[in-house]
């Protein structure tokens, strides 16, 4: 009988918490024992997992004694805090938080681009922000092919990477445009931040909250992370980050300049066709594109809109669209789990 | 008593003709007589305006005798008829269709850029696109302070731009979300295409049907009308055109690369401060920029999200917002009317 591990959930109730147990079990992944865990708060509760209902325990850090994978979902803080002791434990952290991304002792992972990185793993690993991943999911098979020397992206990013109450929020809004009634905003752009803005029949150019050099935060993190898990430091990356009002599936804009001359759109085509985790959807005489309500559900990062620029022969505009929380969170911390096992590294 | 104009409206019922009589109405255009044009089967039908009711006219060639300026708005194929028989008849067309936005022979004008090449018009002068008019009133200034030698911009655009029937189906299908019931779609991303996707809680990277090469007409419009109006063929410009469930307000993320070193992000806000027709909202401690739903019914171009490229120290990224019914189309259009009345040209 293969081996068997012992999983804990962190943040089990949460957005991509939820979307993590599902994919446990849709994947099949061989759990001995699953435990889920999430603050005092909440410990107590019951939760049905695939047919058996499972009670919250708190997460303390004597609750890893014994855990083989730690699934972290649950914000920045509780990562810093509980990470590290689940590590201590014994436990392979797969964090799905921005704590840890940039720790240079800390592998950040998309099974697609970088998997060799796990093997150099310190007890932690970080799974890259949402936007990120399926960027680079469809950036490092033409980098493979044709190199890669700059990037900039712009982002239609759904309100369900800010978690369930930015979904509850674009509901009430737009019920209450639909009845006539006054739309108020509390979460959105961010929750902690000062002003909150409608999103309902709106874009929000703001993601994160700002940093000094006038890029948010969530555009350093595509900028600082695709460099690290591409392994390419010096590669010029720029990202404009802009919520837009759809629930699930974030879409990106995408222009890069490859190294070679003389590329053309089909062999790009064809490369990303061969491409592990894409799917090409780029008929335009029969008005196939990608979009983001028609990628809800499915773990591939979706291209299309493939086309090279009218002034730059190594440039190429694409359109790339994933759901977040499936390929952008839950479902590559599953993957790198997946890769572990096959990989004999856990 | 200064000059009085007779003044016609093709159109007059449309999305853009609604806002173009509004705005004829709000800044006081000297209207002698106005006349209200439009198809046969409109012909007949009343319609207010500042008070007064007025008939709608068959839209026939002879309907332009004795006509000072005739605003059209009907569609590209009513103008490419219509247009030119009113010229004939010694008005001046304002098109608001794309019918002769690339004739070598026609003006594309954006007054706060190019009002200069009113002067050279023969009878037709064009309105650009609206999503072209925002991105070059934003450039302008910049170019002239700083040269341009690079644009790309990726453009989230409202459903208005389709027209009514575009906002309608917006509501209904955000109605239908709400209930719980079967969306549907007929109207967009292209009336006339052969395949329609929901915009509600999606977004979809097709604007107007695909030309040969990969990009949309839309698209194609940025590309070639910039160049036009900003007499520089040789720049190179690249977008990508893509609906988002807004109702009016068109938003860009627009990357340039000016042709002097060393400017600064502080230098080119000045520079947009004192641009004409340009509203600077660019305070991001305080969370101040633009955004689609608040630039509705005003009439300048809101420019935010200034910074500079963290890699090529000749790039800028900026965020340009504006109402594409009033500047984008409406509001532009008569202040095409109002230069050539400023500087005698009609």
């Amino acid at each position: 009988m293969a081996k068997q591990y012992t999983v804990a959930v962190v943040g089990a109730t949460g957005a991509v918490g939820t979307k993590m147990m599902e994919q446990l079990a849709k994947r099949k992944f061989p759990i001995g024992k699953l435990k889920l865990l999430a603050s005092k708060r909440s410990a107590g509760n019951k939760l049905d997992f695939a047919g058996q209902t499972y009670t919250i325990e708190e997460a303390t850090p004597e609750a890893f004694d014994g855990v083989d994978i730690a699934l972290f979902s649950a914000g920045g803080s509780v990562s810093l805090t509980l990470a590290p002791e689940a590590a201590k434990r014994g436990a392979v952290v797969i964090d799905n938080t921005s704590a840890f991304r940039m720790d240079p002792n800390v592998p950040l992972v998309v099974p697609e681009v970088n998997r060799e990185d796990l093997k150099a793993h310190k007890g932690i690993i970080a799974n890259p922000n949402c936007s990120t991943i399926q960027m680079v999911v469809a950036m490092e098979p033409i980098r493979e092919a044709f190199g890669l020397e700059n990037v900039i992206v712009s982002t239609y990013q759904a309100v369900s990477g800010s978690g369930i109450h930015a979904i509850e929020e674009l509901q009430a809004q737009s019920l209450a445009w639909d009845e006539g009634k006054n739309v108020s905003a509390t979460i959105l752009p961010v929750k902690g931040d000062k002003k909150h803005f409608p999103i309902a029949r709106n874009v929000l150019p703001q993601i994160d909250v700002f940093t000094d050099n006038g890029f948010t935060y969530e555009e350093m993190k595509m900028i600082n992370e695709t460099k690290k898990i591409m392994h390419a430091p010096a590669l010029p990356v720029a990202a404009t980050c802009v919520r837009v009002p759809v629930v699930s599936g974030h879409s990106e804009s995408l222009f890069i300049e490859v190294s070679q001359s003389g590329v053309t759109v089909e062999e790009l085509r064809e490369v990303l066709r061969n491409a592990p985790g894409v799917i090409v959807q780029d008929d335009i005489k029969n008005q196939q594109y990608p979009m983001p309500l028609f990628a809800e559900g499915h773990d591939e990062t979706f291209v299309g809109r493939i086309r090279k620029d009218l002034s730059n022969d190594r440039g190429f505009h694409l359109w790339v669209v994933a759901d977040n929380l499936l390929k952008g969170a839950a479902l590559n911390s599953i993957q790198i789990a997946e890769a572990m096992v096959a990989d004999e590294i856990l």
